[in-house]
C-alpha cells in the first residue's frame, strides 16, 4: 500500500510546478503530446493497440456497486465492431457507495487527495496509446488527434484542475493563532483550525466527442476538493471513461481507500440516468458537457447542486483585413476541417463586410473571399489520406443530418464531399460545407450547427460585424472568437467587443496556432461570461464551489501559549 | 479629482496588509472598535451625534436615478421619532443607470477599483459616530454595539471583502507570454492578455438587524470585481445604508466615475422591489441577508444571477462537561442576552444529556443547569442600566410575538421581563426567555425563533446530542455551534460532527470571546456547507462568482520578441 501522503510526497515537485504554471499562465506541459517512439518508447504503440484490441467484444473489467446486468452501446465512426459491454448502474447504489466513502476521503486532506489524483493521471498517461484507440473508435477523431486531445492534452487539463483545486483548497491555512490585544490585560488568544469539506457527491456527465478532455477537469477538481465522483459517460463514448474510472479505482484501492470514490454509471440510451443522478439530493456537484438543451435543463433542475456546464454556441470570426491572406485562409481552412468541425471551439460564423476586405494580395470581395476559402479547403483536403487524418470521422447521424440540411442551401460556397479512408473502409468521412449568408439570415446563423458547417456572412461593415458578434454571442454564447485586422483601432474595438460578449479572442492567427485549440496552464477554456459555459477550465471559480471551509476555535491553554 | 489609480497608490499599503491578514487568518483589524476620545478624537462623538440629528425629519440628501416621490418607513426601537424620507426608486431606472456606468468601471481595473473601495470605507469610518446613531435607532442595538458592529467591525468586513476580491481578481496575470517549443523550428509565440470582467449588475438586499455588517461584504466584493451595485435596504433600516451609498457616490464622483455605480433602492413595505430587481435579466449577482423564506425564494427564482444568501438556522450548544462552570454560565448568558438574541449567531438549542453534566463545581442535573443558567441571566441583567446596554431594544413586533409565544410554554426556565431605559423611555427592552424541552420536542426546536428565545433540551446522552446537532443543522442550517466538554474524545467527536453538519465550532468558550462574535480576517462567517448560508464571509467562493476572466491572444511580432 502506498498512502496518499506518500503519493503526495512522490508527486509534490510536479504539483509545485503545475501550481506555478497555472499561476503564471505561460507555456508548460507535463505530458508529451507526441506519440513518437522517442518519447513513449518502442513498445508503447503496439502494446497500447493490443490492450485496446483485447477489450473488444467482452465485458469491460470493472466493478460497479449494485450493478444490474450489462449494457453495450458504442459504435465506431470508423466502422470497427467494438462490442464492449459494461455493468449497468443503479443510481441509488452508486450514490450510496459514494456517500459511504466520503468521510475517509475528507480525512485524507487536500495534499493527500492531490497525490492520489496525480498518481491516477500518471497511470492514465502510461496507457495513452490504448486510450487513443478508445477515443478514436468512439469519437471518430483521427488517431494522432485522439492520442493528443484524448491523452496528453486531457491529462494536462486534469493536472491543471488538480493544481488549481489544491491551491484553492489550501489557501486558508489549516491552523492559525488569533491574539487580540486587550486594554490592561493579556490578549485574548484562540487557536483556530480550518478544514476543507467537500460539497457532496459529484457527477460528471461526459460527451461523445471529447470524453476525457472535457470530463477530466470536473472529475479531478471534485476529487481533490474532497468529493466522491460518479462518472456518467455518453452512451456513444463509454470506453475512454471506463478506462479512466478503472485506473481511478485501482489507485484508490492501492492507497487504502474505497474505490467507490469514483464509480462508472453506464446506461442504455434513453434510460435518463443522468437526470436521475443530477437531481438526487445527495448529488451536490454536476459537471456537464453537451447540448444547450440538456445543459439548460440541468441548470434549471439540478437545484440542489452547483452546476458547471459547457454547452453550444456561435463561434465567430470577424474578417476585416489582413497582412497575410494566404496564412489566414490556410489557418481558417484547417480550423474548419479539424475533426470535421466537431469541436466546441470550431468557428461557425465568419463575418465579412459586404464591401470586401483589404489584404496583402489586394482587395477581396465577399464572393472572392468565399471562393478563396473554398479553394483553401480543397487544397488542404485534396489528398484523401491526408484529409482523413485531419477530418477524422463523423461521430453520429445528427452531425450527418445537419451537414445534409446545410448542403441543401441555395448559396453553398463549398459543398461537402465524401472521403474514402483506405485503412477504414467503413468510416464515415466528409469535408466541410460552407454556405454564404447575409446579415439578415440570423435565423440560420444564430443556432449552432455542430459539425462541419460554417457560414460566410456578409455584413454592412466591420462595425456591423462587431455588433452582430457581440449581440449573437451575448444571446447564444460562444467558446471562441477570432478577428483578422491590420487596423489597431479595429483590433482594439474587437477586444472591447469580446469583453462585452464575454468570449476569449484570438487575433490574426495565420500560422501554426488555431482558434480551436487552447493550451492547458495558459488558455482558459470557456469563460462563464456568456451562455456557452458557466465557468472556465480551470480557474478559481471552477473549483471554489466544490468545497467549503469549516473552522473550529478554542482558547489557547497556558501550556500551548508561546511566551513572548 | 483623485483618480482610481491615485487612490490605489494611497491605499496600497493598507490593501497589502489586508490581503496578508486575510491569507494568514490571524488577528488583524484596520479600524479601531473603541468609541473612545483617545482613538477618534474629542469632537468625533458630539459631531457624529449632531450630524445624525441634522438628518432627522428631512428628506435624505441623495440622488437616485429616475426616482419618483419619497418614502419614509423607519421607526426607532428606542421610540425616537426619525422621520427621514428617501427618494423612491424605479427599478428599471436604477438598473439602466448601473448598466450605463459599467464599461468605464471595467476599464478602471481591479487595483483602481480597490483603491476607490478603500477610500469609501475610510470615509465611512470617519462617520462612525453618525453611523452608530443611525444603526442604533434602526436596529435597536445599544449604542456601543451599534458603534462597533455597525461601524469598525462592518468596515473591517468590508475591507476583508475588498482584499479577498482584489487577490482573487488579480491571481491570473494581466499579461503572459506563451512560447511552445517546436521540433526543428522557432517556438510558437503568443502574447496573452487576461481581463477580469464583472458578471453584471449586483443587488445587495439589506436586513433590519445588521444593515451595514451584513451588506458590506457583498457590496464591496461586487464593486471591486467590476460590477455596479444597487443597494436595497430593509424598510426598517434604511439610514445606515443611505449614508453608505451617499459616501460611495461622493467618492465615485470625485474619482471621475459615474456615481450610479452605487445606487439606493428604497421602497414602501410591500412594494416587492427586491423581487423585481432580483429577477431582472441584467441583475447577475444577488446578496441577501434575512429570512429563509425569502432567501429560498431568491435562490429558486433569481435564476439569471449568482445568489449569495444568509438565512436562518438553529445555532446549537452541546453541553457535555466543563472545567469552568461559572465561566460557561457567564459566557452563555451573555451570548443569549447580547442584542436580545437578535443576532444570526445567537445560540438557540442548548443540548444537555438527561443524566446531567460533570463540572468543576460538581455534578449538575438538567434541571439544576437550567436554574443556574437562569440565575446567570438574572445576575447579568439585574441592573437595568447595564441590562439595557447589553440587550439593546427589540427590533420589531415579529420578535416580540415570538417572545410572547415562547413565554407561554409550560416549561419556562427563565421568563422574559421588561427592562426600563432611563435614557429612552419609549424603548422596547426585554430579557431573554429560556424554555426547557425534551429531545422529542423537535417540532418546537427545529424552527428558528429569531430573538431572545432559547431552549435547554434534554437528550439521552452526549452522543445523542451530537446526533441531534448534526441532523438538525444539516436539515435546517446553523451559523454557529459550541461544545463544552473536558473530554478530548467528545471534543474530537464534536469536531467531526461539526464538519458533517458543515458549521463552524467554538469549543469551551468561558471567557471574553463569545460564540456569536466572529472576527474579520480570521473567522469565516457562515460556511455554505449547511442551509443557513450559501457562502462564507469572505472566502474565495464568495468573490469568485462575481467576475470572469476573458483572454485575448495574438502572435508576438518579431519586434516584440525578446532575444534569448
Amino acid at each position: 500500500m502506498t498512502t496518499p501522503t506518500e503519493l503526495y510526497e512522490t508527486h509534490s515537485d510536479l504539483l509545485d510546478q503545475a501550481i506555478r504554471a497555472a499561476s503564471a499562465r505561460d507555456y508548460w506541459s507535463a505530458f508529451p503530446e507526441s506519440p513518437s517512439k522517442s518519447v513513449y518508447g518502442d513498445e508503447a504503440a503496439p502494446e497500447g493497440e493490443r490492450a485496446f484490441r483485447a477489450l473488444l467484444g467482452k465485458p469491460f473489467p470493472i466493478e460497479v456497486p449494485g450493478a444490474d446486468g450489462t449494457v453495450s452501446t458504442e459504435r465506431s465512426p470508423y466502422g470497427v465492431e467494438l462490442g464492449v459491454s459494461y455493468p449497468k448502474a443503479d443510481p441509488l447504489a452508486v450514490i450510496a457507495a459514494a456517500r459511504a466513502a466520503t468521510p475517509a476521503w475528507r480525512a485524507v486532506g487536500p495534499q493527500g487527495r492531490a497525490g492520489v489524483a496525480v498518481e491516477i493521471i500518471k497511470r492514465i498517461n502510461a496507457r495513452s496509446f490504448e486510450m487513443a484507440h478508445a477515443v478514436q473508435h468512439t469519437t471518430g477523431q483521427a488517431f494522432v488527434m485522439a492520442f493528443q486531445a484524448g491523452g496528453p492534452h486531457a491529462q494536462d487539463r486534469a493536472l491543471e484542475a488538480v493544481a488549481v483545486a489544491l491551491a484553492a483548497s489550501t489557501r486558508i491555512p489549516v491552523t492559525s493563532e488569533w491574539a487580540k490585544p486587550q486594554r490592561g490585560g493579556d490578549p485574548l488568544r484562540l487557536a483556530k483550525t480550518s478544514t476543507a469539506v467537500g460539497r457532496g457527491v459529484g457527477l460528471v456527465i461526459g460527451c461523445t466527442t471529447f470524453p476525457t478532455w472535457n470530463s477530466y477537469p470536473g472529475l479531478f477538481a471534485s476529487l481533490v476538493t474532497g468529493n466522491p465522483v460518479i462518472v456518467k459517460p455518453h452512451p456513444g463514448a463509454v470506453l475512454p471513461l471506463a478506462i479512466t474510472v478503472q485506473i481511478c479505482r485501482e489507485v484508490l484501492s492501492e492507497a487504502g481507500l474505497s474505490p467507490d470514490l469514483v464509480t462508472l454509471a453506464v446506461e442504455e440510451p434513453g434510460d435518463g440516468i443522468a437526470a436521475t443522478l443530477a437531481t438526487h439530493p445527495d448529488v451536490r456537484i454536476v459537471d456537464f458537457t453537451g447540448s444547450s438543451e440538456f445543459g439548460n435543463w440541468l441548470e434549471a433542475n439540478a437545484r440542489q447542486a452547483v452546476v458547471y456546464t459547457e454547452k453550444s454556441g456561435l463561434n465567430t470570426v470577424i474578417v476585416d483585413s489582413t497582412a497575410d491572406y494566404k496564412g489566414l485562409l490556410r489557418n481558417l481552412a484547417f480550423s474548419l476541417s479539424l475533426y470535421s468541425g466537431q469541436m466546441c471551439t470550431t468557428p461557425q460564423n465568419i463575418l465579412v463586410p459586404q464591401g470586401g476586405i483589404e489584404t496583402d494580395a489586394g482587395h477581396r470581395s465577399v464572393e472572392k473571399f468565399g471562393a478563396d476559402l473554398s479553394a483553401a479547403l480543397d487544397k488542404l483536403l485534396g489528398d484523401p489520406a491526408r484529409a482523413a487524418g485531419t477530418l477524422g470521422a463523423i461521430v453520429n447521424d445528427g452531425v450527418l443530418a445537419r451537414l445534409t440540411e446545410a448542403g441543401g442551401a441555395a448559396s453553398v460556397i463549398h459543398p461537402s464531399a465524401e472521403v474514402a479512408d483506405e485503412q477504414h473502409p467503413g468510416a464515415t468521412i466528409r469535408t466541410p460545407v460552407v454556405v454564404r449568408l447575409d446579415a439578415a439570415d440570423d435565423k440560420a446563423y444564430t443556432r449552432e450547427w455542430f459539425g462541419p458547417v460554417s457560414f460566410v456572412i456578409a455584413t454592412e461593415s466591420t462595425p456591423h460585424s462587431l455588433q452582430i458578434f457581440t449581440e449573437t454571442v451575448r444571446a447564444h454564447g460562444a467558446l471562441t472568437a477570432m478577428v483578422h485586422s491590420t487596423s489597431p483601432d479595429v483590433l482594439a474595438a474587437a477586444r472591447e467587443a469580446a469583453l462585452d460578449a464575454g468570449v476569449h479572442l484570438a487575433e490574426n492567427l495565420t500560422g501554426g496556432v488555431f482558434v480551436n485549440q487552447t493550451a492547458a496552464f495558459s488558455d482558459l477554456h470557456g469563460s462563464g461570461a456568456n451562455p456557452a459555459a458557466t465557468a472556465s477550465l480551470s480557474d478559481d471559480y471552477f473549483v471554489s464551489g466544490r468545497f467549503f471551509t469549516v473552522q473550529s476555535r478554542h482558547h489557547v491553554p497556558a501550556a500551548e501559549t508561546t511566551d513572548a
